[in-house]
């Protein structure tokens, strides 16, 4: 399953940057790059969904995490079940970037969410994650990347889509999201003139 | 095989004008468009040619054509099979808008070309028209289509790809080309779903 993300960086990388509008978002919920043997289709939430586990995991590691500061520090009040979560975690939210402190019986002040997490809502992302009780770190960290990363019907600039872009193919299992669906589709050229019955000769009619 | 372009065009009509960004070129080929279930790819050749092989049909029934000038007239000199079959062609050159008028003997002066035409080339449009041979009248309009209309690999504004999808869906046959090829292919979100492997809950992860 282990593939080198910098072959694939290198087939695929966008061709000729310097033209522009490589990056196309549809629906806002996929986004089109043209490389140069054709087109690949990122599922952006898919996407951010790796990016996340990814950093996630290696913050677990030892690797450190970003946070950034909260403008305004959040007070929020678990269920009894969510709190005994919070506490079993011990260092791991902090180590994927949280600054969280209790704050009363069943009340946390978080400070700090990891950098790049977008879904923060108020602090209602941390009661899902905590509420999700799935097993194990693993399923932890599988909770929180799904529940952080963009979802389907964010619009997205293209600078946005060229970072999730490399932050994808950075990673070391860049296809598939940490559930095991694909995070992309690769159309090449040659399928789209099959598809449309062209001959792939240079006198194209 | 006659399908009413109204309710195509209900359907397929590009989701939210004002949102912009919903028409992208990829590879300088193939036009991609959001409509509302979906996207639309269109082969901008093939398109162009359906549209100017129903505008010529349309302008040989009677219903007259659009001529653009030349800036400079250009002077043609026709091999003696070229030189014939522009005699036997009588009034349709002129009918597609070609302003022509013999000139010594295998010669031209061309004054005008029928609008819209992008490949004139210097007068090797019409030459290579004139030097395809294909039997009947329709089999002429279908070299004219094909040799005039836009290629891959040209360039084109969101205002050309707008106004080329604008025009294709106007035609009566809008899928096909003259030579019965697909214009157009549609990919419905739905099938993207699926081969995203995603569930097609309000609840997507």
């Amino acid at each position: 399953m282990r593939e080198a993300p910098v072959s694939l960086f290198g087939a695929d990388r966008p061709a000729a940057l310097s033209a522009g509008g490589l990056y196309w978002q549809l629906h806002q919920s996929f986004i089109l790059i043209q490389i140069r043997g054709g087109l690949v289709i990122i599922d952006q939430h898919a996407a951010h969904e790796r990016i996340l586990f990814d950093r996630a995991r290696a913050s677990l590691a030892g690797r450190g995490a970003l946070s950034q500061s909260l403008l305004f520090p959040a007070a929020i009040t678990l269920s009894p079940d969510e709190f005994e979560r919070y506490e079993s975690l011990g260092g791991t939210l902090e180590s994927l970037g949280f600054e969280t402190e209790p704050f009363g019986p069943r009340s946390l002040i978080v400070r700090g969410i990891p950098a790049g997490v977008r879904n923060w809502n108020e602090g209602r992302l941390l009661q899902e994650i905590l509420g999700e009780g799935r097993s194990g770190v693993d399923g932890f960290l599988r909770s929180f990347a799904c529940r952080a990363a963009i979802k389907a019907g964010t619009r997205l600039s293209p600078e946005e889509m060229e970072s999730l872009a490399d932050q994808l193919f950075a990673t070391e299992l860049p296809y598939t999201c940490p559930h095991g669906r694909p995070t992309m589709l690769r159309v090449g050229l040659a399928e789209l003139e099959r598809r449309f019955a062209r001959s792939v000769s240079p006198e194209r009619t």
